[in-house]
């Protein structure tokens, strides 16, 4: 196996210039430094990234924890997170918490064990924050933890432009059906949104929960049949999420109930499955890509030592299709 | 911050013996080791994992590279991978190689840098074979590379079943959809034993390609557009994804071709979309759960130094839905 030695030999340089220039410390002129790239590249020599990250005391890798890989958003959100990772030389490391408190703790010591530079984290767990020591750059998606950062879409905004649209469209019996309201989530904010801006126009809404582990389709499937068996009204659907609005549009149409003429639903991300639903779901957009983008950005500066704000909100769009 | 030092002082043992029990190296009494644990919990001590690996010459991660994180079948083979690995005290690093084969070579040696104890490889790209050196346990989804052994589901079944299915249903006019077959993956074989077994029964199969980048939701529906624009006739398809199968029931809504009336619809892998859409897909299941605790169990016994068999094949199933 090729050693540091070799490249220096056949560079014509020393071991500690070559290990400089790894590690990139103290002064190597460009033309030293590419003469080395260039014989690690004709040697194949791949230094030791794990005795880099201790030399450097930087590992370069990312800790992100999900909730739920499999939900549709969040598997986008972690694509869009690994691309900007990687365009800043980082890799990801991937924990599934499962919405488990002890699995989110443990993989919290995990990380920090494992010297990662920076953590975004996911956490839909009933109680973390006393959980989280904060002694390396942690970024919160979505949700309030002490001593944390947090990124998020404005729910605010989107469940006022929700019940704004079913509104225009001509919804008089509104409803909203979304995740436990129990989970202390930003995304909540969508519901107390959408009531408020409902009231001003003078209507109530019904609000229907999923139980706390609420990314379960058969669950959605069955809270949106009781929906109906007990609330023929309703004509007018927020749903906190796209995967939701799917289940009560498919329930509807089995009840023979016509969307958009009888009933009007409205989503929550665009997933790629609003698009390719039938009808089209109408949503409000949170841009997984952006939020991918600024969380990379925001948590390497934290990582570079940098302030940022404690509260980073990005803009939520009503695209409009066919279940409105 | 706390260090084995004082792990060592407070539990009345040398550091040797702390560092003996952090590393599970030479001989440890029971009783030693539970009160080492003991006050490294009271101490909240956590042993640098970097450090550890460096020590063990092992890591406890395992690389995944997927060529789209957000493809819900590759999504969901992630979430799984991911809980069987933290079963067995493994860590997940991510790679996304969006089908670059560039990225997917630097990966690959970046895996190799961070010491991964072993990578799952989904490889997506035309030609690869060449940039792999297989100096440490690499596992192969779906695919045949010189040199690593490999897992798949039985896509032979799969095209079978589909076919028979079909016919069974009363489809004539037979077409599959799929990815390019341009791209050496074993999942080439649905549309080769598709073809065949029509071929038994005295029918012919028109076939449709995507271009290489085969999972692009767009492009799926503007394939189903032109396969219905020139092929009025066909009322049996077989899609090689439900993604697919989903944009095709689309497209034929939209063109009011009724299914599963008029035409038949069959897609393969069984994600939860299938079951979500209205009518619900019939599909070729293949389980991500099975793929995932199959390839970590392999990947274990790699790294262990134990011979497997070149090839694993798993079972596939028909489910019978809405829409056929």
């Amino acid at each position: 196996m090729t050693t540091q030695k070799d490249v220096a030999e056949k560079a014509g340089v020393t071991v500690t210039t070559v290990s400089r220039v790894i590690n990139d410390r103290g002064y190597i002129s460009e033309k030293t430094r590419n003469k080395v790239y260039q014989v690690m590249d004709e040697l194949n020599y791949r230094p030791n990234a794990v005795a880099r990250s201790l030399a450097k005391k930087k590992s370069n890798i990312l800790g992100v924890i999900l909730p739920v890989v499999h939900h549709p958003f969040f598997s986008s959100l972690l694509s869009y997170l690994e691309e900007y990772a990687y365009q800043n030389d980082y890799k990801v490391m991937l924990c599934n918490s499962q919405m488990n408190a002890k699995k989110e703790k443990e993989y919290i010591n995990m990380l920090r064990a494992q010297q990662v530079d920076g953590i975004f984290l996911a956490s839909h767990t009933l109680d973390i924050a006393a959980e989280i020591k904060v002694d390396l750059p942690i970024l919160s998606f979505d949700r309030k933890i002490e001593g944390l950062p947090y990124i998020c879409s404005d729910n605010d905004q989107g469940g006022k432009l929700a019940a704004e649209h079913l509104l225009e469209q001509g919804a008089k019996k509104l409803a909203y059906i979304g995740g436990s309201l129990k989970l202390n989530l930003l995304s909540n904010q969508r519901y107390y949104a959408f009531k408020e801006r409902a009231a001003e126009a003078g209507l109530t809404v019904k609000n229907f929960q999923c139980q706390l582990d609420s990314f379960n389709r058969d669950q959605y499937q069955q809270l949106a049949v009781n929906v109906f068996k007990k609330n023929k009204a309703i004509d007018g659907i927020f749903a906190s999420s796209d995967l939701i609005a799917a289940a009560v549009i498919k329930v509807a149409q089995k009840s023979m109930i016509n969307v958009p003429e009888n009933l009007k639903v409205i989503g929550y991300d665009d997933i790629e499955l609003a698009q390719l639903y039938s009808p089209e779901i109408t949503t409000i957009r949170q841009s997984a890509e952006n939020i991918a983008q600024k969380s990379v950005q925001l948590l390497l500066k934290l990582i570079a030592g940098e302030n940022i704000d404690r509260r980073t909100v990005l803009n939520v769009e009503l695209i409009k299709r066919e279940s409105t």
